[in-house]
Formats: structure tokens, sequence, C-alpha cells
């Protein structure tokens, strides 16, 4: 027997020992088992059963409540996730979790802790390191010995890493490396855990050897004593202050006056430097960005997709408990979920938060697939790995951004409270769009790679044998539909139409990129020229492309799930939303050349509205399926039990507003009130 | 000569007393007069004098200071605000301002004062109050003899005021209002100055007198005492706690228990309530919105559209300082703003700004116009000053949220710091898309005033003489053309065309809903059944009417302009840009009927492309002129003088988390890095 969802547990208030009633309905006459829904997202039942067992753990120690999360200082949530941080390593130690218990108790406390560049250390290092450096650093890792960060970014310097300042000069003399930041801009910013944490610190820069600059690479800098945590000789560092949400994070800043370290301290699995300062490349002049591509992946999963997750619980929930307005002068106020609006603006959430989620999954089995070939210098599968997780990064943190502030604006006035857990949800999403590169510029390497193999299927057309294609842009060599065969509404509710739809436009919108860059070079632009004048538009064919690429991983997920007919009815709405959605907010892509016409686009706008009251039904049972504690929801809108209003108001009383008296009544309140009287 | 723009005074620091060269240049061979244009934002040079020197006080008085602004708790937000509320009032009772010259130092200081209600509370005094009961309260509040709030929200109901639940039942034998919150959803929850602060509420309720409902009403009803601040009998009254923004801001909540007051608290310009309890109307059903109306068109340029410019000023000004990447191999690293992608992340947003500033600007004429006849109880206007009121704070609360998130993240990591200014504007805008009226349900409203317009309009065609629509409806009449002349994409810069473009989408998509709504009326729904399925596309309508509004209101303003021709010039790119915009997002809405064709499309596109750069070469000057000062800005990334990296270094090192030491090292990090040594 599988252990119970935590959030059925009741919190001890009269009201919240009771399910509201207006939700209560809501689970009656499930469509589907919701428990197997659950199972599949959790890739098995085994995994449902652990994690909500380590779940379990987490909810009833005290020391992990985040009750009084949204009255903190900065200070103070730094300081609570650094005692979370520890007592749940020391909860793991005692208990012998397992590397997959450890993740679902980070995903639970997501948030909630500090320390999280020590992981993302960690990954580098073992994509990065050879073997005897992973054997030497990740045990002082695993256990604490040192604290580690992954220090890249800098105050001038982001995702162009070319353009990375700290430099690294090797001394053939003392066989060491001389990191020193020659700049105010060099200066590292950013990093997590670095302003106060980190002992040691990975830090990138351009390695200068044998005179000439070799790029940039990953030395492991020692940054404060391990007595007594003060900076080191040369080491200038600190926190960089408040930022928009990562109010637990100790984001730091990092300057080096010519701090040396010994030649091991170099990651050394694709490059080395000999003592002789000779340089060794062993792989590509991209495999130092490997670590990269890995942490962007886990990203999907781990980070992006549960905030908009939370979010669309949580608006959805309470839009069954608020009522507004009547549907009908006679009758009683209505739901606000019953508005043709609201479904709008939510439904579209929820369908993407599930066609994310087999998206991400089907690119972690892509890494996995491909990740220890790598390793073993096979670069082959590495410009598709790229490429995927690039686009997948940035669409599903443009997304889920957009997602989330919607979700957060359909609680109206409530949501804006920080009770709410929207706020928090939004602020943190929205860093996704620009951390482990910024999506502009993420989404312009996604349109270089289809530009290349759109100019690749082009040559190789004529010729026998064709050169296959990288799978994700296979569809450049099938057949091309000129116009959309739908007659009816109902044809749209067909995948192999809508995938087919999607692949149109995305190829039509690369054709238009191609064509646009070749005419500005024919007409004497030089081609850097002619790329920048035509990114507008290569970002419109890189984002074409990725929506099509999540459709299709969607509908992949549902011909797997064909033999479980109430399950599959269910998703495949939301896949259809999903696709509809899409081509309603881009109908100009798909009315552009013909493909599809008004009359067509009414078809399309009558089934995707003809979906929104059929998705309702299952709506509060498609939030429920994501089994979020209330824990880590944290939202007073947003609770199993629906019991919105008591729980808004008692929340709110324990604010230190309330609790900590009027600071300005004596000084400045009562003076204004009574400065009148002085004039009379 | 009038006041120097006080962003030059130096600030002290060796680098700042040097404009950055970078910004410097984008400053040299002035295309137009910047000092013209502002006075032509100020609407005289005079105002920008007066403004100019109310600024200089402000920013020369440090207890006006918003430097630890980001560092600060709520309730240190709090009291600072009240200290600087308190201090301006003393400081322009010395200098004896006038109305004009303390609005602007309310602009000045926006986000910074508290006592914002009082001046609510004032609007609905003044439009709903009749004249005996202005000349009692409006002497009190002026003096701050009393602090007032206006209390109309509550726990469970916003938008829909019939659903309000406070109680006002008038008892004849005291001649009292009885003022009663009966349930836990009627508890007032949000209205600012309430939770701590306000001794004075404006309650909104429904009135019930000799046994019937009359539907809303305002009361003023005392709330703490004035001699201790203390709640009176049968007042339940406190903050509700942690907001998204708005931290100085005391946002409460108030339940009422039977409260009791005099009949002459009803304020009663548009209904009376006799000694015996005769109901008197002497308004419309409508008319008891009149304040809300006032206060949201006071919003416009008040509160929403500074927030979106200030996002634009900080985010362009980076945007040339901030270097990144190349744009041919052989050159220096390139400012980021001279990349098209990010031209058309900001420029859209740089137009927007203008384009609402006309927009709002002619809007207030219009209230201006019609105030005093409405309040002489003509009402014939109110429609059409409800209809553009409402559909431009829904507008512009959108798409300044929208664009002030857009800047933000075109900021890169820099712009998700705090200290960078776009955190606080971002999260402060977002409020605007609730409060004064949800901006879906105002859409809807506007959506409500199209069809029935457009009914109207049908229905007269045939008819002689045809009775005329209000103004902004005209166009329902208008000879409508079938297809888009353009031929070149230089066609696309008319504003004849344009204008006329977005006229006719707004008509076919008003005829759109009309006819939806009309097919399931007629297949057999009710007419509310019928209201709530088309609602999707009513917005629609909605918002492409208030999208060819601001058009043409641009369009007007420029107009005024021929006579200055660089000023006119540069205006126009930026009319010609937001009208493009428009088209070019939307461009399914424009394709749909064969309107535009494809290749039209396309002639619109290189249109836009083509602008950009033009308005590349002015778009520093474009921000200087909105004059806002460096105070105002509050921004490391904005100043005046460019100084981004030397700024964000310093104001990073003056953070409470590098200030107050490492709260979690003793307790948590030592303890962590020792523990392995337990084990051996």
């Amino acid at each position: 027997r599988m252990g119970s969802p935590v959030h059925r547990v009741s919190l001890g208030d009269t009201w919240s020992r009771r399910v509201h009633a207006d939700i209560d309905g809501e689970r009656h006459g499930q469509s589907f088992d919701v428990e197997r829904l659950t199972n599949i997202l959790d890739e098995g039942a085994q995994n449902t059963a652990l994690r909500r067992n380590v779940e379990s753990i987490i909810c009833s120690d005290p020391v992990f409540t985040c009750k009084d999360n949204y009255f903190m200082t900065q200070n103070e949530r730094y300081e609570g996730a650094m005692r979370k941080t520890v007592h749940l390593h020391m909860t793991s130690q005692r208990l012998g979790w397992s590397e997959k218990e450890v993740n679902y108790a980070y995903s639970a406390l997501s948030g909630d802790l500090a320390l999280n560049l020590h992981r993302v250390f960690l990954t580098a290092l073992t994509s990065l390191g050879s073997e005897e450096q992973i054997a030497k650093w990740e045990p002082l890792c695993k256990t604490f010995q040192i604290i580690t960060t992954y220090a890249q970014t800098e105050l001038g310097h982001g995702t162009y890493l070319q353009g990375l300042e700290t430099e690294a000069t090797y001394d053939t003399a003392t066989q060491e490396f001389v990191i020193h930041s020659p700049t105010m801009t060099a200066t590292k910013w950013w990093p997590g855990d670095l302003g106060r944490s980190a002992t040691h610190a990975l830090v990138l820069a351009q390695l200068i050897c044998s005179g000439a600059r070799q790029g940039m690479h990953a030395f492991i800098v020692p940054i404060r004593s391990l007595q007594d945590h003060t900076p080191l000789p040369g080491i200038t560092v600190g926190d960089i202050g408040p930022k928009m949400n990562f109010d637990q994070t100790d984001n730091g800043f990092l300057r080096l006056d010519h701090v040396r370290v010994p030649r091991e301290n170099m990651l050394s699995r694709f490059a080395q430097v000999l003592p002789d300062g000779t340089y060794i490349k062993l792989g590509t002049a991209k495999s130092n960005y490997l670590s990269m591509v890995v942490t962007r992946v886990k990203l999907l999963l781990g980070e992006i997709l549960p905030l908009m997750q939370k979010a669309c619980v949580i608006a959805i929930r309470y839009s069954v408990i608020r009522r507004q307005s009547r549907l009908r002068p006679s009758g009683p106020e209505a739901k606000v979920l019953d508005y043709q609006t609201q479904q709008q603006k939510l439904f579209p959430q929820l369908a993407m938060s599930y066609a994310f989620h087999f998206l991400a999954v089907s690119i972690l089995e892509f890494l996995e697939h491909s990740y220890s070939a790598i390793l073993d210098k096979d670069f082959s599968l590495l410009p598709e790995l790229h490429s995927l997780s690039t686009g997948a990064k940035a669409m599903m943190a443009d997304f889920c951004t957009q997602g989330a502030e919607i979700c957060c604006r359909a609680c109206g006035g409530h949501g804006y409270s920080k009770l709410s857990g929207l706020p928090s949800l939004v602020t943190k999403v929205s860093a996704s769009c620009t951390y482990e590169g910024e999506n502009t510029v993420l989404y312009l390497q996604v349109a270089r790679f289809l530009v290349k193999n759109y100019l690749q299927a082009q040559m190789s057309a004529g010729s026998t044998p064709q050169k296959s294609l990288p799978p994700s842009v296979a569809y450049f060599t099938a057949t091309d539909l000129s116009r959309c065969p739908a007659q009816r509404p109902v044809d749209f509710l067909c995948p192999e139409l809508y995938t087919t739809a999607w692949a149109h436009v995305a190829i039509r919108l690369t054709k238009d990129s191609v064509h646009h860059l070749q005419t500005l070079t024919q007409s004497g632009a030089d081609q850097h020229e002619a790329w920048n004048q035509s990114t507008v538009i290569h970002l419109q064919a890189a984002k074409a492309h990725c929506y099509y690429i999540s459709v299709k991983s969607f509908r992949e997920a549902l011909q797997k799930l064909e033999n479980e007919p109430a399950i599959h009815q269910v998703l495949k709405r939301l896949c259809d939303l999903h696709a509809l959605h899409g081509i309603l907010t881009n109908s100009g892509d798909f009315l552009h050349d013909g493909f599809m016409s008004g009359a067509q686009v009414d078809m399309a706008r009558k089934a995707y509205l003809d979906l929104l009251p059929l998705i309702r039904k299952d709506a509060i049972l498609l939030t429920d399926a994501f089994d979020f504690t209330d824990q880590s929801l944290n939202s007073a809108l947003g609770c199993y039990d629906g019991n919105v209003y008591e729980r808004l108001f008692q929340w709110a009383q324990t604010s230190p507003t309330n609790t900590q008296g009027n600071p300005a009544y004596e000084k400045y309140i009562r003076p204004l009130l009574q400065s009148w009287r002085s004039k009379l």
C-alpha cells in the first residue's frame, strides 16, 4: 500500500477539518483514475510511494516548516535555508536515503534550501573532470568537507562565454595557474552560494598558456578558509544584495587578485595543460559546454515546470471556490471557473503543464541515451542534444513564466497577496528566462541549427543516398502539405492534422528566414550584418519549431497510453487544447501562405472553445494528479481542502504588520492628527 | 530660465562625476530638441519649470531619500512612507504649494508615500457627496484632522459590486444606519491605509431601508479613536500582510459589527434617505460609480504609465552600456541595443509609452469636459466616459505590465536584481491589472458598449435621420474598406492607412462577436448563456477597439505637431511603430477575411523592421525626454550618467546581507564542514 497523499492530513482548526463543499463536489464522479495519472507522472507507482514517504517525513518535521517564509527578511530566509539544508543532509544520512529520495526531498523543499550550486558543481565536475579529479573531489563534496559553487557569469558578461574576462594564466615555473580579474566588469557576479557560504568555487576563466588564449576552461579555486571561513588572500567576496526572489540564496560576487592554484585544479576531461605549458585538446570547442547542457536539462523538470504546475493548481482550485457575478439573473453567484474567459486563461496553462512534462521527460531520455557516449568523446549526438535542450529551456521558461503570471492575475486581488503563494512562483520562474542562458540567445542558437539543417536538407534533396537529419528536424524532408485539409471543427481534434500543421508552419518560417538571410547577403550585406538584420524572423522560426516539438512529444506520449482509454481521453483533450491554443494565438502564421483559410481558423476556434467545458469537468482532478502537498504549495488559496477565506484571514493575523505594533503611530500619525490644533 | 534637470547633479564619487562615454555619445547630434519634447509631455514649459522646482526641493531633502528602500522590511517601508508623507504635508504647507505642485511631489515620490487612499476618499466625497457634506468633511481631510480610506472590496467580492455583502440598514427610530458585516466573506479586504492608519472609512455597502435593498451606497464610518487610535466599538481592523509590492501601504481588513452612523453620513448627491426611511433616487443606477470612473482616469497618467516609462528608460539606457558578443568577428563587443532582437523588445514599449501618454491626455480632457455636467445630473456623456476610461485602464494596465516585464527581462540577470529598480516597477504595475476593476471584466464592459452601439448603427442605417453614435464608435458607420490598399512597405507608414486598418479589424471582430451571440441565441441558448459562451470573442473585439483608439489618439496628437517638423518626425516613427507592432502581433486578425494578404504582412514587417534603426538613433534622447530624476528611477542600471557597473557594485556593498554578518556560519556552516571528522 503506497503512502497517503500528505495534503489530506488535517491541520487542527475547525474549518480545516472539512473539505469545502464547492471543491469536494468537483472530485465526485471521476472520469478517470487520478491515482493512476499520478503514477504516470511519477513514472511508476513505486516512485509515487517513495516520493510520498519522503514528503511525509518532511511535512511532519517542524524544522522544515515554511509557514513564516512570506514574512521573513533576506537574512532570515538565508539562515532558514541553511538550517533546513544541513538538517536535510543529516536526515538523509540517518535514513540512508538513495539519490532518488534526496531528489524528492529537494523537490518538496524547492526554494527553501541553500547549497543548490553545490549540486551544479558536482554536475560540472563529473562532466568535465578527469577520473582522477572526480575521485579526489567528489567525496569531499558529498561529505561536505568543502562547500562549492559554480562561478561563470561576470558583472559585464553573461551568455556570451567568449566574452568572459577572468584569466587563468599558466606559470610554468611553479606549475600553477594564476587566476585574475583584470577589470571591474570581470568580477564574478550572480553565482549562488558564493556570497556567504562556499569554500571553493569552480571558476570559469580564459586559459592562457604558452602565450596563447585557449578559450574558457574550469578551475577549482579555494576561496574561504576552512578554519574560520574568512576570504583567502587575493579573494574579495560578498553578496550581491536583494533580488526579485531567491532570498534564501546568497548569490555572490568574487574578485580574484592573482590567485594561484595548482595545475591539477583545471578540469581536464576534454583539455589538458602539460607541466611545460603544452595545451592538449581532447574534445571539441563545445565540449566544455557539456555541463551547461546537462544542467539545463535537469532544470526542466527539476526547477522550471513545477513552478507553473503549482500556479495552475492554486489558480484552478481557487477558481472553484471564488464566486463572482451571475451567469443568469435568477441564479446564485457562479464559480469563476465556469466563465469562459477564466477557462481560456487557465486551461491552456494546465494543458502546457502536461505538454511540458512529456517534453522534458523525452529530452531527459535522450540525455541518458547520449551522455555516456559524449563522456567517451563521441560528440555526434551533441548538436541534437544541445538544440533540444536549448529550445526546450527557452520555450518552457518563456511559457511557464507567462503561464504563472496569467494564473496569478486570474486570481484577482488575492493572487497579488504573497499569502496566495503566486507572487513567489511568478518571480521565481521568471528568473529562468535568464539563468542558464538568456532565452533569446538560446532561441537563436536553435535558429542556427535550423538554418544549417534546412540548407543540408535542400542540398541533399537531389543526391542519393540522402544524409539523414537529426531526429528533431527530420520533418524538414517529410512531405509537406500546402493546404490544411480540415473541413469541420472536429477535424482539428486529430493529432496527425495539427502536428502536420505545426510542422508546415515551422518549415515555412525556417524557409522564410533562410530566404531573408540570402536576400540580404545577395544585396551586399556581410553575413554577420545579414544575420543580425534577420534575427527577428529567425526567432519566429525557432519558436514555431519548438512548439512543433512540444506538440509532437505530447502526441507520442499519448500513443503509449492508448490501452488506457480513460486516461488517454483526458490527456488527449489537453494535447488538442495545447496544439489549438498555439494555432489560434499565432493564427497569422497559419493564414499567411493560405495553408489555412479564415473559415478554418474559425473551425479551430470552435473546436478549441468546445474543449473548454469538457476540460472544466476534470479540471480539479487534473490539478490533484500533480499531487503537490499543501506544504510545498504554501498557498492560502490553493490548499487541497479549499478553505480559502478562512486560511487567508488566519494567515494575515500572524503577519509582522499585525504582531509588531505600529511603528508610525506615536512618531508620525498622532502628531499629524493633532497638528491642526496648533494652527487654531 | 527654467530649473535644470536634477539628475545632472553629481553624487560625490569619482566615477559619478563623469558621464559614461557610451551614453554620452548617444546624446550628441540631436535630431530634435529634447527639452521641447519634455515641454510637450508636461503640457507647457511653465509646467516643466514648476515640476523641476518641486523635484529639486525633494531631491535635496534627506528625509525624502529612497536609498535604502530595497533593503527594508514591510514595517520599515510603512514607517518610512508615513514619515515622508507627513514631512511632505509640512513642506507643502510651509512653501504654500498649489495643488499642481503637490501632485508633482506625489509623482516624484511615487510608491514612497502613504495615505494615497485619503486622496481617493476626497475624489469620492466630491463626486458623490452633497454640497453640505463636502463643506463639512473636505476641510477635516485637507487639514488631516481625520485620516480616511475608501473601503469597497471585500474578502469574497471585488469587481462585481452588486455582490458586496456589507449591509447598511436604516433605523428610523434613531435615524442611524447600522453597518454590518454579515459573513466572513463580507470582511472588507485590501483598502489601502486601512490596516494601521485611517481614522475614518468610506464604507461601500448595500443600503436597506423601508425593508427594501437599494443597491450600493457610500457611508462615512469612524473606525479608530481620535484620542488613541484604538479601534472603536464594533470594529475589527488590521493589516492583510505581505503583497507582491506596496510594502509601504497598509492594505487592511475591516469587520463591522452593527456599527451605527448618523443618517447624514450617507453620501447623498445622487440618492437620499429621508428621516422616515423614504429612499429618493436623484441619479441613475450607475451614478454611484462616478467616483470610480474619475479614479480610473486619474490612474492612467498618475500611476500606471510612469511605471512602464521608467522601465523603458532603465532598460534602454542600460542597453547602450551593456556590451555582449560581436556583430562581426573582428569588431569590439557590441552594445546590446544594436541587436535587432533587443530593439524589437524595447522600442515597441517606448512607442507605447508615448502612445499611452497621448491616449491618457485625451481621456483626461474628455473627463474635464464632461465632469461638471454629470455632477449636475446630466448623464448623457457618462456611457462614453465610462467606456473610454474602462478600455484605456484595461489596455494600459495590460500592456504596461507586459512592457515592464519585457524591459526587466531585456536586462538579463541584472534586471532581476532589485537594485536595477525593474522588479519593483514590474510588481507594482502588475497590480493595476486588478485594482480599480479587473481587466477582463472591464474589457467585457467595453464589449457590451460595442455590441450595443453596433446594433444601434445597424438599426439606424436604413432610417433617417441617423441617431449619432458616441465619438469613440463613430467609425462603425464610416466607409469600411474591404481590402488594404498597401502596395509597398512604405505605404504602411501612412497613418490614414493603418488607422483605417485597425478600424476595419475592430469592426469585423465586433460584427463577428454579435453574429456569434445571435447564432447561439437562435439555436436555443438563453441570452446569458450565449453571452458567456462568446466572451472569448467579445474580448478580442474589445481589445482591437482599444488598440484602434490608441492609434487614433496618437495620430490626432501628431496632427497638432505638424508645424514642428523635427519633433513630428521622431514621434511619427513611434506612432508608426506602435500601429505596425500591433498589426504584426495580431496578423491573423488582419489576414482572416482577406483584408490583408500574406505579401502585405511581409511589407508591414519590412516597414516595421526598417523603423527600428531609425528609432535606435534617437532612443536615448526619447528616454531623456521623460525627464525622470535619478532619485525617482532609483535604479543602479538606469541613471542618467550610465555608470552602471560601478553603481551596482557600490549599492550591493551596503546590503544588509553584507553589513549584518553571516547569521548561519556559527550555527550551521561550521558544524556542517566539521561533521565529517566525527565519522572518522
